[in-house]
């Protein structure tokens, strides 16, 4: 099992055909994820791709992740929770001074942690793509007025993954406050064979 | 005035503080569109972020376009039909093979009209990032179910836009049945200075 630190990230291959768990252990965390196709990293994870495949803006169990290339890059086996957002690009230094009132200088971001943490893959800041934010409850109604609202996951809930491409993958513990309550906490992952 | 003409494309440069007009000049058309900054390629329109900063799914008149670099590239000055996608990605091959019973061969596409049309700015086919749908009709429920519906527009109805820097804009006249009601028709534009 691994941990990665509050507001901090990590990246890992996961070859084809390994599972993946992701595990808000402490409840109310939210873990972007991106995805690149570790044998060209031009490949990457697509939202547009996915909610049109899948039709639908809500991804869960039996979907899968698409590429910018029409591949299929992971599924998703379960998901305790049942509520991921793939709206939204991750939180940025920009999204603090753009959207939070309080801003005042440096701020954690996912967008930091996931192109430091993928710079041993030379990806570089402007490949970072949308990211599947796992846990992340964002609401919208029919005139598509959007609201974060706090994750409904609770302590121990996770989404497994089965890689469906040799992956480069980068997730992060997420650092917008508006994201997971104010409470910044780690989440778990572990790769399964 | 430009002529798109049915399931084509064209890309053009647009520079800031110049009005860009795309016009649905015989109705229930749709129009996909891509923005990068002219002066450095690898900043370009993101769904992630202009759905964050915007608050909302649904992008029309008032809204701003902003980049993977939470920059802003264009704002919405007029929408006389006010529904917009910025959900789903340009069609492409693989759309018409996943998505469509029938297709048989070649079809051809949003993403294939995109960049052959920017190959003249060195913009790759991985480059392409969602684009904006202008006059693209997609419904959604509040469980995220997605469906394509034709297009609102009727002939005449367009969408203003002002360049918020220097810009290079492609455009399509839609290449997919589901998306203009199975009828390919041409998309209009003018650039008003």
């Amino acid at each position: 099992m691994q941990v990665i630190k509050k507001q901090s990230g990590a990246a890992f291959k996961l070859k084809k055909g390994q599972k993946l768990k992701v595990i808000d252990a402490e409840g109310e965390q939210v873990s972007d994820m991106v995805l690149f196709n570790a044998k060209d990293r031009r490949e990457k994870i697509s939202s547009g791709k996915t909610l049109d495949f899948e039709e639908s803006v809500l991804i869960s169990s039996g979907h899968f992740l698409w590429s910018n290339r029409s591949n299929k890059m992971a599924e998703i086996l379960e998901d305790t929770n049942g509520r991921n957002d793939f709206l939204l690009a991750p939180c940025s230094p920009e999204t603090f001074k753009v959207m939070y009132d309080d801003y005042d200088g440096y701020h954690p971001s996912c967008f930091e942690n996931l192109y430091t943490s993928l710079e041993e893959f030379e990806i570089q800041p402007d490949d970072i793509p949308t990211a599947f934010n796992i846990f992340m409850n964002v609401q919208f109604d029919e005139k598509g007025k959007i609201s974060v609202e706090p994750p409904l996951s609770k302590a121990g809930d996770y989404v497994l993954f089965e890689a469906k491409m040799d992956l480069i993958v980068a997730l992060t513990a997420c650092s917008a406050e508006d994201s997971n309550n104010g409470s910044f906490k780690p989440i778990h992952y572990e790769i399964v064979k």
